[in-house]
């Protein structure tokens, strides 16, 4: 970890962080169902977020939003009678969105409906079965190699129903209707890393923002089902982002020990790159820049053709390049709370970037202002004179012809952007933008 | 040499490609006369061509067609009465439209119309006299050295008359006006590299093309003299081609045992090049890019200012870049017939991508396509699940919005466009695009 | 010291450099005053000026021209009566325009008028006090830590008055309105490379520039109060210069032992920087670039946002990155007439890139123009023969569309702009362009 003076403070605390990690981690998440729904209303006690309910069976796009799935028991017995797998001790052992079953069958039937991982003999593998009617139960590669022939009994109690999927929302009104927007997703069951990480660090930051007295950008924030979530979220508000969505930033990932990762918009040099990458880089943050690629999460959504919205994606290590990464060993010993309390602090800088990036218009413009008669000129006898400010002072005042963004000016320089926000304020007050 | 995978299978082999060229070789070629016709009616054996013969005198352009050439012997006696050089041994050995001469004179003023290497004392140098008159013989240095006093007796009979200069082309229609040019020249005498490796080229992959059942592209291959030939091509052609030429290359200098170099339009970005560098980069292929420059061949021409067409160049080792250029060294051991065929691999793989280009328009555009339902999502337990071939289709999909064609996309993830033929006929067949 | 063997010859040569800078060296420059008057002057024998004088009060811009500000003596004694500091010695003693004192007073409350540069305890710095009514005594520190407790006296001889600001201007008509400006400061007392190193070089290329029988541009030099004079001069020329100047150059810090360095316009790529660049990196002269910013000289105004000229900076070592910069150990055994004069070459040979470059046009321009018939296709078996030449042609004929320039060009081939001179004298007289 390193932590750029940058960065601002934060009201939330690792404490904090963990206390709600420890409530949600429990719960038997899906895209749709009871699970879903219990995880958006303890994350609404954090800060308020109205709740959207989508008829199964609505179309969507391309999609149809599928039956709600809830689940009760479901567990294997051995040919002995005793428990194999059961959901209630780990409920990645049921293949999410599995149809119920309940039957008696030989283990070599049993075999096709049982997913382990044989290069993690410890570790439950995550698997789903969303749009296809199926079930299946993921079991450590240990105890599947070890079971004796036999007449297994399999129990899944699970309903497939015409229900809603569920999706949390909040909106955070600024001056403009131009806004700015954090996606994460809500759909996975007891895993950390992906995916209690996002959301986590998406509801402190938008208490964070909140607390922010001026907003120049309305912020929303969506706790969505993957895919289907974002998809149903376009329906709604896709032709409103093509006019008023400036940058956006999926949340994923985002709380284990590796440094961040930015993966870009499709546009590569959207807003929300730019505002991203100028604090990573100029703020001298650890970090790795990654391009967009189909790879990932909801930024597919957003970034499709007919949308190609600026959203980028703010991650730690990426899915899929960590060996725990939809499995039960990704659970709270990977993660660190003090790492997902600094992506909060990134993201807060980020849109403190936002909020002071405008294209100033140096109202002299013609030769320098002459900073000595307006206080601004400090004495180079001073022995607080401080050159590297001076100069900041000047170069913004240099560029800044009412078409070049602070960000621009900032990366001119090598700087970051929020090296200016003392400078923008001192130039606004002395009338000089 | 390095055989891409993805490079495709062809109708000739090298065998084949040796057969014609021992036919080729021993004939003295020159910008017109009869060796040049008897080349091209050779090389039309292989795919039907189309003759042209521009009168003598013709202007095209700032030239003028030359008076046509042709010789029947050429020899010097020594003062012995002995043959010291005979144009029968080597047609290299007369300077090139060297005008006709029958005299006797001493060492002393023969050796001005006498021509070597001293560096290369075993080669016969390849000289030209075109455009003024002028006549002279080469010979191997070592034999030049060792020439005795005394008076010599030399004969050319040659012919320089009001004729015609030749050139073959084959035109094969395609769906499309627009057309794909290969341009190579047939004007040098018994040299293997620089130049029977382009014709030969040419030829074949003039038949290769042929035989595509549905070419959305028309190809035209020409046979020219160097030069004076791609001039009075652009004479006849060149409007023709700033409306409807969108890729062209010069093949020359392709059989030798180097990698593939790809010499630049002038324009440096045009379709031919990206079609070209997107094959050899991302198919992974050896190879080396050059800027366009004048050192070169009838580039120079397509893309002199007033047309500035979209050809590049596919070499091997460039001209003046082995010691053999241009000299009786560039001889059948110089190349390899392999080489040759790899280079019509390459050609035509530059095709496919060309016939394969289009800026596809995805059909959903908002939001992902549910694959599922359209059998396109592999189910991930499949034992045969192709995780990089499901991400190359969803890039296609994410990137296809009717303004960016294939080989972008490809470029965009390291790929060569031809990974994406199939994925463009299941989008198709899916009604995606 | 690295001579370009493209640089042209000079009419003056070190020894007279030498001279005029002995007779500049001792004179109290400042802002405004006689010194600056007198300096202008002796300058003005080299080539002759045109004087301005600008009333103390004018409105410039943002900015006011100051008092006039004259100084005839300043000294300290000591406790003993004997001389501390005196302005005879050295005129780097005195805080540049400071108010006029007489006064006694003890050691303790002097010190807050004394400067002094610990880390360089036998040089004396240069301090200013412009905007700022003060006085100070600048001395070795040395001095200064020796000085004993007790009573001394100072004495400050100068005179802040309604007057004017002075600057000189050369301006040498050519053919066009639109100019080159070179811009250099003549407000800084004796110092030797910041700046009698600029006004050297400025004053001697002007007499360089005007022995050019046929100039394309319009030069102007000026000879300014650093920031207020090119402030005036702006006011002055400013609407001019945004339609007429094309390209600019600061002058200054341009005698010492350093390499070139080529401080580039705000613009970044506007025609001063490429056609000092292409000298630079093309001419193989060791140097290095440096972008714009606006720790610098006169180019912050001329590259204000209202104007954004084309104007860059000539330096050897930056200011700021030579310990002897701002101090008296910036003298004359710190610079080389010879690096002076290898400065001037520089520039000149810039100003010869600028006066060839133009967007010309190939008349031919349909395929090449046959050189032979023209007497340009030198034989290549003249023992002359010059193939790199030979193929510049053909690359200037190949990219003289009309819209590319003679930098562009001779960028494409990594040529220096230089090398075309002939090439375009003899493509004119053939009527090629």
């Amino acid at each position: 970890m390193n932590e750029s003076k940058l960065l601002p403070g934060l009201l939330v605390n690792p404490a904090e962080l963990e206390k709600l990690f420890d409530r949600l981690w429990p719960i038997c998440r899906s895209i749709t169902g009871d699970g879903l729904r219990e995880s958006l209303h303890i994350l609404s006690e954090v800060q308020p977020m109205r709740m959207h309910e989508i008829p199964s069976g609505s179309r969507v796009f391309d999609w149809e939003v599928p039956k709600e799935w809830n689940i009760r028991e479901a567990w294997i017995k051995g040919p002995d009678g005793k428990m194999v797998c059961d959901f209630r001790e780990n409920n990645l052992h049921v293949v999410n969105y599995s149809s119920p079953i309940k039957a008696r069958l030989p283990l070599s039937a049993l075999k096709a409906h049982l997913h382990s991982i044989p290069s993690m003999p410890e570790a439950i593998p995550y698997l789903t079965t969303y749009y296809k009617e199926n079930w299946g139960f993921c079991l450590r590669d240990n105890v599947k190699q070890s079971l004796p022939e036999g007449e297994y009994e399999v129990f899944i109690d699970t309903e497939l129903k015409a229900g809603s999927m569920s999706y949390g929302e909040i909106f955070l009104p600024g001056r403009l209707q131009d806004e700015i927007l954090f996606s994460t997703y809500v759909c996975h069951p007891s895993m950390a890393n992906n995916e209690l990480s996002g959301p986590l660090a998406a509801i402190f930051l938008a208490r964070e923002i909140a607390a922010i007295p001026e907003r120049k950008y309305s912020y929303r924030f969506v706790f969505l089902p993957e895919t289907i979530g974002a998809i149903a979220l376009l329906h709604r508000l896709g032709t409103h982002f093509k006019e008023h969505l400036k940058a956006g930033y999926v949340l994923t990932c985002c709380g284990d020990r590796g440094d961040i990762t930015y993966k870009h918009s499709k546009r590569g040099d959207s807003l929300a790159d730019r505002a991203a990458l100028n604090l990573l880089e100029k703020g001298q943050l650890a970090h790795r820049g990654i391009p967009f690629a189909v790879g990932g999460s909801d930024e597919r959504q957003y970034c499709s053709p007919g949308f190609n919205l600026p959203v980028g994606s703010i991650m730690r290590t990426p899915y899929q390049q960590f060996a725990e990464y939809h499995t039960s060993a990704d659970n709270k010993d990977f993660i660190s709370f003090d790492q997902l309390q600094e992506t909060i602090r990134v993201c807060l800088g980020i849109c403190q970037i936002l909020e002071l990036n405008e294209s100033y218009q140096n109202s002299v413009a013609f030769c320098e202002p002459q900073l000595g008669k307006r206080g601004l000129y400090p004495s180079s006898v001073d022995p607080k004179f401080d050159r590297e400010n001076l100069h900041r002072l000047l170069h913004f005042l240099a560029f800044a012809d009412g078409n070049t963004d602070v960000i621009s000016i900032a990366n001119h320089r090598n700087d970051c952007a929020l090296q200016y926000a003392d400078i923008v304020k001192q130039c606004r007050e002395a009338g000089l933008i």
